[in-house]
């Protein structure tokens, strides 16, 4: 069962549909790109898809991948260009690195912008002559099976990505459904052709991750398969199957693990060990050999499965039934032209580009994980089938719920962010310990990063009126999170207010994060008229109070005593710190339900601005976040590499001096992002650093979720209409806006004079325009009284 | 879903259903096991059940195993006295030897006398006072967790084991129903009351064997989890699930494994890890507290499921919805006083023990492994579900197929051998290699042994009119396993008429057994009228004479050239040889098919005869076999503790002398059984040497199965009478059998003179009375002419 790409039948703007690509297709005007591309000139999202440009973000850390993809698919096919050790992994968590010379094959998995990673399964790699079944070395020509490339040659658009290995002179490229990865490569003539299958590489490797693996042929071609590793995520096993356009005419199984203690009896083909019908083992690779592809094609599809050999089979045959690369590439351009054309963007074509291209890595997660079906497994590692919800994985949400989940709202249909949360719901239904994802893959628990963040994601979905779930069950289930004892110092929390730091490392950040979580239970439980769960979390939502020291005016951990813990330097960051990935100075912000209070206790707004101002006009030597990867982009001790700041520059305008955010976007937006590779300043984090962009460019920001409200910074786009999915248009017009004009002068909503620095979700959702217009000098004036304030600030001044 | 005991409804004799023991129960009748005697009284079963002797085998090679289970039942629950490593393992393949002095507790998977050997899954054992971890050492008293126990405490029935830990002064007692083992602990006062349950042990132990596990407790007590193993069978899975009559009040998981490169982040619980709801690695041992057991019994069932953790639960409440030992018990008893029914053996307390007792070692497998809803794990270790039939695993096939098979056929619902047959096709339909199962166990292939022998199992059940399956799929099946090239040389063996020594070892024994396999399929395909199929397999049947040097009169291995392989030296055996588990002695015999032509090819009977006597009276140092294991129970070169030689005896009678057969069966019955621990001579191998002996104490044996004929031997019980699976009773009785009246004078079949050494199936399951008149001394004549010889003899001399 092919689900149709998702529609959104009450808009007006042109659609393209599966159907018409068909027809085009069938009709030859889809053969090739150039084709497709003049007949969707007229069209925004195609103009939309032209756009992006999968590799920035691939070279510096921003960990984005440039293979092939569709919006959330649970394939995510593309180059890896080195298998590092784990503890030199962390600049290859995609697998890619735009600076690598050589690839090493073609993985089908793949985080966008993770900082620890995992995945990097299935690596296919086509050979033409000699086949070889390690690696080798980068820097030696031939020493193994990778092959040099060379950007020239590299093309890569959404979904779809091609390559010439110049070691084997084969053109290589990849399209992707939802559940298949589609390879086609042209092999020289006059050497033979091979398709090498590598299941002991991983992305984030050491040994042993591999518990166990198996490769099977079977008799009508067909290779299937499944590994099963202790990654990330412990004993993740995914299941895949393989079909291919031409005879299989060979093969060789390979298991290269030394010292086994015992194996068994050999199965039928012993003689020749590698020749058997299916292997088992640790340490598998595999060839395969098509004796009529020289000098010709071969199409090669590649489907996972969550579940079985059969299930992955059964994908594969679902989603791409024939061996026609072209229309599953056409397929994946429309579905990314589909879901790009959420935003029409106007502007030069380096904004433009900077523009799609953060849209487009805001689609990648959280991504479709579950069979043709229905079926999946959950994080008891068990099998279910989803009913009336497609199961989604990949929750990176102590990134996500800041802003892009945010974003999804209001650029997926309400179905998607319905599926999203039935998923975290599904999921605590069968976590073995009750409660709602932290930071999940593959259906499975990772631990990672701290909070329950799952909580603000469901909440922010319930108030802006998403109800494709049952609240009842998710509230239960959020409450159930938020008071889960072992987890993280929660048991403390709960008694104390504040996690203590000589119980539980990284204590501020926690009690920090716990209590805005809570906020937004408060919120989703008063909005469902539940008053005691509401009156319960809004209280436990002002224990920020308990990590504020008035002192330094920093935010630190106490001990269970009570005292702040001693030593105490600001500058500390790390393992051991009270804080999660940051020091006192990134952290100490971190109040978006009541930035009010947080200006209060500093002494009120002016004071908190000055605050601000230290942080990003220190002077800060970069060297003492060396220890942590994941500190980058600094501006002064403001870290846009990492999540913890996103919001701080928006604070500005809470507390009253809109165009002070202004300055403060301008000097991030030039200095933290670029069209280029190296253009992302830190992990993308599934796309929290790229929504974060579609956000600042569009003139507004989500710092507090759930509260349905969003704090205005500038519009960096002469034009910005989001055609939302309720079908409604809602258009961000910059009037004026030019290098030298980048401040609100005056802004009108819908015509009347806008006078505030926040929208409402419901005056966004009701469709209309936005029109500011742009001057050279700061408007102290503009939306700077308390009564213009967004509600969690109106009390403040 | 609980089925209920196998009824047989056209038969007369009495029979216990269940639902009468359940009347008894609920009557308070049963409610010990004394009253349950009591109420026996009269039933042959229940005194069949009584005579049993689960010990014999357990000490000496037998390799079974003492515990507590239901005929063919999944759970073959048994104490395990120690832990072997991999190169010591052979003696402990079963778990428990009678010699051990300490228990290292109770696991739920057991082979019943295997030489190789895996399972001892999910090993519980409970413990008062102070919990350790490791097993300790046996000669060290309270080292590790393991009791010293004593063999005046231990109590053994079908379906009941008990026994006194004496270290913790725990009355253990364990009792199974088919897809759950049922613990009885009674605890000491004053001490804690715990449970470990090790998931690091196993049967057949070498590092690295457990690939990945689980243990989780859920939040209502229930503990469930998950192992997977690289052992006899590669990437095994077995799920499980455990409740408790009482509530587990405390938990501690460990995880001792060391070294391990990464282990991701702690899930909730770390600060005290071992506190966590799950744990997950390759060393697992938990324990589990009960702070109100100390002084009081506490029940455990166990589950295990091919599946998953959630079919676990579903077996456990399907089969054992309660904590009601007893009668968990008594239905066990039940079902095995019904199963030993089958044979009502008339005899003195010992030869009734050890017929008894043989009988109940022939009903262990192939076991169940199927869930409650039907699913089971095929070769391809992915889950499929049976319809129409219940899916059996644990095929020895080359012990097997000799006299367990044929046996079953007689003792066991016709419905039970269909399932045989209907789970080989299974495997078959879901092998990677296209083939029908060698070994398997837990749905899984281990490759072990030779020959395709899950072919004769399949024709022998069709010729004796065993329909429940699909004939043609079968015929494909064994044509398809017998024609599959990469296996053991049959490529070659196609090619030539003959297993080549120089591309395959163990060729002889290969090539006469692929003969006999073959003449199996020619036998079915005729039946079928499947001329074709017939002819080509009836040629193929044939292949023994090119393994027959003339020169010699030894069967031997050829080589490709088609010279037989030098320097030959008939006593030769092992790895490396012309055979397998043997030596030209011992596999020179085999053309079961075909004995009048291996009688010609020797020059006649009486040179066939003079050659058996060769092997019989032969001066053998049983040292030149101390490198191979299995050949034990030397007489002469005949080693009746491996099957090779199983049918050797009886070819007397085929060549004319039965009475020399009556001799050498008695020689065979008086050396290599004895109803004591140590009693059978070499491994039981899942009932095949008590199918032999329980064969030859009836007086006929099936040498050539799929043939419909029986060889007579003698009767070693003045009578005995098969209640057949058709309703029909037949009898032999022995008239003046004692120790002096030894030989057949003369034999009537209903009433009629029988002169001839064979009974035809057909005559069996007509139902009748087969009488034998025995004398002191041989009757030379009878059954000595031609005609009055089997089939496959009658053109012999």
């Amino acid at each position: 069962m092919t689900r149709p790409v998702q529609s959104r039948t009450s808009r007006s703007r042109p659609v393209w549909s599966l159907a018409a690509a068909a027809v085009a297709l069938a009709a030859g005007v889809l053969a090739a790109p150039a084709a497709l591309a003049t007949a969707a000139d007229a069209d925004a999202g195609r103009r939309a898809f032209e756009a992006v440009d999968p590799f920035i973000g691939t070279g510096g850390e921003g960990h984005t991948f440039p293979g092939a993809t569709v919006p959330f698919g649970m394939i995510q096919l593309s180059p890896d260009t080195e298998i590092k050790p784990r503890k030199e992994a962390y600049g290859w968590a995609a697998g890619y690195r735009h600076g690598d010379p050589t690839i090493v094959g073609f993985s089908h998995t793949h985080f966008s912008g993770t900082g620890h990673s995992d995945l990097g399964d299935v690596l296919v790699m086509p050979i033409a002559g000699e086949v070889k079944l390690e690696r080798g070395d980068s820097k030696i020509a031939r020493s193994g099976y990778r092959s040099a490339f060379r950007h020239d040659d590299e093309v890569a658009q959404p979904g779809y990505y091609a390559v010439t290995l110049d070691d084997y002179k084969i053109r290589a490229e990849l399209t992707a459904s939802e559940r298949v990865g589609v390879h086609r490569y042209r092999f020289p003539e006059g050497q033979s052709a091979h398709v090498l299958l590598d299941l002991r590489t991983s992305l984030y490797d050491y040994p042993g991750k591999v518990l166990w693996s198996r490769v099977r042929l079977r008799p009508d071609g067909t290779v299937t398969g499944f590994r099963e590793t202790r990654g990330w995520a412990p004993g993740r096993q995914l299941y895949f199957a393989m079909r291919f356009s031409r005879p299989v005419s060979g093969h060789a199984f390979h298991d290269t693990e030394a010292d086994v203690a015992y194996k068994g009896f050999p199965p039928p083909g012993e003689k020749d060990p590698t020749r058997r019908a299916q292997i088992e083992g640790r340490q598998l690779v595999a060839s395969l050999d098509f004796k009529d592809a020289p000098g010709q094609e071969l199409i090669v599809k590649v489907a996972i499965s969550p579940v079985s050999e059969d299930s992955a089979i059964a994908n594969l045959d679902a989603e791409v039934p024939g061996f026609d690369f072209d229309r599953v590439r056409a397929q994946a351009r429309e579905r990314w032209s589909q879901a790009l054309s959420a935003i029409d963007a106007e502007g030069d074509a380096a904004a433009r580009k900077s523009f799609y291209t953060a849209l487009y890595h805001t689609l990648m997660g959280p991504s479709l994980f579950m069979d043709s079906d229905g079926r999946y497994r959950g994080p008891d590692n068990a099998v279910h089938e989803a009913k009336g919800f497609r199961y989604h994985s990949t929750f990176s949400l102590w990134d996500t719920y800041r802003a892009l989940h945010p974003l999804l709202t209001l650029v997926q249909p309400e179905q998607r962010n319905s599926d999203f949360v039935n998923s975290l719901l599904a999921s605590r239904k069968h976590s073995p310990y009750g409660v709602l994802p932290v930071w999940s893959f593959h259906g499975q628990e990772t631990w990672c990063m701290i909070g329950y963040h799952a909580v603000p994601v469901i909440a922010d979905a319930y108030m802006k009126g998403i109800r494709g779930f049952d609240a009842n069950e998710a509230l239960e289930a959020m409450v159930a999170s938020a008071d889960y004892g072992p987890y993280d110092g929660i048991a403390q929390y709960k008694e104390l207010g504040y996690v203590p730091i000589d119980e539980e490392g990284e204590a501020a950040s926690k009690t920090l994060e716990y209590a805005f979580d809570d906020w937004t239970i408060a919120r989703m439980a008063g909005a469902m008229g539940r008053k005691d769960v509401a009156a319960r979390f809004e209280k436990r939502a002002g224990n920020w109070r308990h990590a504020f020291d008035p002192a330094s005016g920093f935010m630190r951990a106490r001990k269970r005593d009570g005292s702040f813990r001693e030593p105490f330097d600001p500058s500390v960051s790390g393992y051991g710190s009270d804080y999660t990935e940051g020091n006192a100075w990134q952290y100490s912000w971190y109040v978006p339900q009541d930035v009010a209070g947080l200006a209060k206790a500093h002494g009120g707004a002016d004071k908190l601005i000055a605050r601000l101002d230290q942080v990003f006009e220190a002077k800060v030597d970069p060297k003492i976040f060396a220890h942590m990867e994941d500190i980058t982009g600094l501006i002064g001790w403001y870290a846009h590499g990492n999540e913890p700041s996103h919001h701080v520059a928006y604070l500005y305008g809470y507390a009253g001096q809109p165009w002070r955010t202004q300055e403060r976007l301008k000097q991030i937006m030039a200095s933290q992002y670029a069209p280029r590779p190296d253009g992302l300043a830190g992990n993308d984090d599934l796309g929290q650093m790229s929504a974060w962009y579609v956000f600042t460019a569009l003139g507004f920001y989500p710092v507090a979720p759930a509260s349905n409200e969003y704090i205005i910074g500038r519009p960096f786009l002469p034009k910005a209409t989001l055609n939302l999915p309720n079908g409604k248009r809602f258009s961000v017009i910059a009037e004026g806006l030019d290098e030298a004009h980048t401040y609100i002068g005056s802004a009108t909503l819908n015509g009347q004079p806008l006078d505030r620095a926040f929208l409402r979700h419901e005056e966004i959702l009701a469709g209309g325009e936005l029109r500011f217009v742009m001057q050279a000098q700061p408007n102290r004036e503009w939306a700077s009284h308390p009564k213009q304030l967004p509600y969690s600030m109106s009390a403040a001044r």
